[in-house]
């Protein structure tokens, strides 16, 4: 096996298939990526069993054929190289050996790092497809965007760890809940004829997310799922990972229909108020930031005991009765970070009863969370 | 005590004073700043008894007085404030707070924090001065940068972990070592009549580094010494250290008097080039990299049996015998990073007797490293 490509691109396939490759696995082959390269095409994969990545760049392949090198040193080796050029090859006279070479003006340096056996590598498989759609690449990022961050990190109720996708010809509906708070986003897909849904984890979410920055903005993603996997396909990428099993439970009945008070507020002003009060904040048991709704606009406070108070006055505007209400402060600006537009909405009703915040004139984002109990 | 100032001056000093701010001290005070207000002018202080720093800006007091408030908290309010003016008060009604106050057009903000008592907290203090200089500031960040890597961290044998400073008349010579390695600079203070000796904490000459960029190049650092102090004085800063005791051991027969191989190279190639090594060197027991030094060029290379091999030819110039000798990376990349210009040369005898590397044209600056034994 012998090919040269250039070295910007490898370093941009191999920090895509990382995502895939494990640190320090239980099965040594699990840390390597596997490379073939065949004719103009240099084909690298990483899998760790939950995701599997593969991503193809072009080549010049001198000798065709597969080989797995520990991933972790294959990057950092090809980011460091001194040439815009990269020759990587097995020699003829020790099948255990991978060569990386690589010269500039300067000098030129050669690696030769252990190899591992590429048959033992467990390949990223297509699986038997049930359904698919298409989605544009900008439209996947900013439904994940609006929703993957309300997920649970805990893995006590696996269900809660992932996004609920539900498919209806060309509607799309996402959600995701910890059970304190809940995000629902509604999308557009097309090429799509069934209705459908399955749960993807929001850790996978947030690598494709990553992987899709270096996507076209006007890419098409090829989404396939099958009965315990889910695939994307887009420019030279292909993605897999395990579907989470379960039922999601119906979320609609959360959103609350109910709307004594509506403030609507700069979202960007809220956010840094929020910051602020949070260096209090975050000194208290549960986090808790004190929202008080007046005709004069909102008061944001916060108050421990060790630490101090504080009060910010931020100018918004209020409909209906007045209102004093408290929150998780990492659920307030969380919800801020991922709104679009100036300004947004929140309806309320009592303080113990859930918020639900909008994107003003937009109500195809939708986020409920549950107050915090305050003395 | 009630003072208004730019948020820019007060971030800067609290940045400056918070080198001196214990984060988790035994005695709670020294978790705080000290802030006195008086006329036009705003003293903060930092003090951990290792170091003590003061910081003068401009203010415009209503109430005269002093506060003292939790460092970390200070400073992280102050940087999230929205307006470009801050008042601080202490209320009338409670002597225990501290009130920070701060607006811009889309609202205002009112901490409260918890006040810690002023009389307390240990003030910095001017000692009683033995010997005086004064140095360019670039001068002196140069000197301290060029030394103070080379100094030992471990506390095993306190002397080591200084630098230190011999002055006559106006020449200066730094010195540092860890027993495996030794910087020696050159420099030239002014205003200087007496000769002396003292070794400053290498942690103190970082955090002197680090304010000195913010000084202008072109100050006069006024340096005093005490018995077991040293007292830096520029701009509008103060800043006060303890020395090291002990004796310095002499240090000029470690530079080598014996030359038989003299090696020319590009700074910037070789340091690149130790980079790549280096992936493969820290996976082995002493960080070895292997450099040959022939006709060629240089040959830099090194071997994990664990991970692979690395070899990298650069160009270079070698007057007299050839030679193969190793080293501990680090020990490499920490000296050419600290060297200026483009070139530099190192004279080498044998493979196991000290290396003296230099900056071409240029003796003011002194490296000596020890290698490693290789089998």
């Amino acid at each position: 096996m012998k090919f040269t490509c250039q070295k910007s691109d490898l370093i941009e396939a191999l920090q895509i298939v990382s995502r895939a490759v494990a640190v320090k696995p239980q099965l040594p082959i699990l840390s390597g990526v596997y490379m073939n390269a065949e004719g103009s095409t240099l084909e690298l994969q990483g899998n760790n069993f939950s995701l599997g990545v593969i991503a193809k760049i072009s080549a010049n392949t001198e000798v065709g054929g597969e080989m797995v090198v520990t991933g972790k040193y294959l990057l950092e080796i090809v980011r460091k190289l001194p040439g815009d050029l990269v020759t990587i090859f097995r020699p003829d006279d020790d099948p255990s050996k991978c060569m990386i070479e690589s010269g500039s003006e300067s000098g030129s340096v050669s690696f030769d790092l252990l190899a591992m056996n590429a048959t033992d590598f467990p390949k990223v498989k297509t699986q038997e497809t049930f359904n698919s759609f298409k989605i544009k690449s900008a439209e996947l990022k900013k439904v994940i965007r609006k929703t993957a961050f309300a997920c649970s990190s805990e893995e006590v109720r696996p269900i809660f760890t992932g996004c609920l996708f539900d498919i209806e010809g060309e509607n799309l509906n996402i959600a995701a809940t910890n059970t304190h708070r809940l995000a629902v986003v509604k999308g557009k897909v097309f090429d799509n004829g069934e209705s459908f849904k399955f749960v993807i984890p929001a850790s996978t979410l947030r690598d494709l997310m990553r992987i899709l920055d270096s996507a076209n903005e006007n890419s098409n993603v090829q989404v396939e799922s099958s009965h315990k996997y889910i695939a994307f396909t887009f420019d030279n990428i292909f993605m897999t990972s395990r579907l989470i099993e379960g039922e999601f439970p119906p979320y609609d009945r959360v959103i609350p229909s109910d709307r004594t008070t509506t403030v609507t507020a700069n979202i960007a002003e809220v956010l840094a108020a929020v910051d602020r009060v949070s260096v209090i904040s975050k000194e208290t048991e549960y986090n808790t930031i004190r929202f008080i709704m007046s005709q004069e606009g909102i008061k944001i406070s916060s108050n421990s005991p060790d630490v101090g108070h504080v009060e910010e006055n931020i100018s918004a505007t209020i409909e209906g009765e007045e209102l004093d209400i408290s929150f998780n402060e990492l659920y307030i600006s969380d919800v801020l970070k991922a709104m679009d537009g100036e300004e947004f909405k929140v309806y309320l009703t009592e303080p113990l009863k859930p918020a639900d915040f909008r994107e003003v004139d937009n109500d195809d984002f939708i986020y409920v969370v549950t107050p915090v109990r305050t003395n």
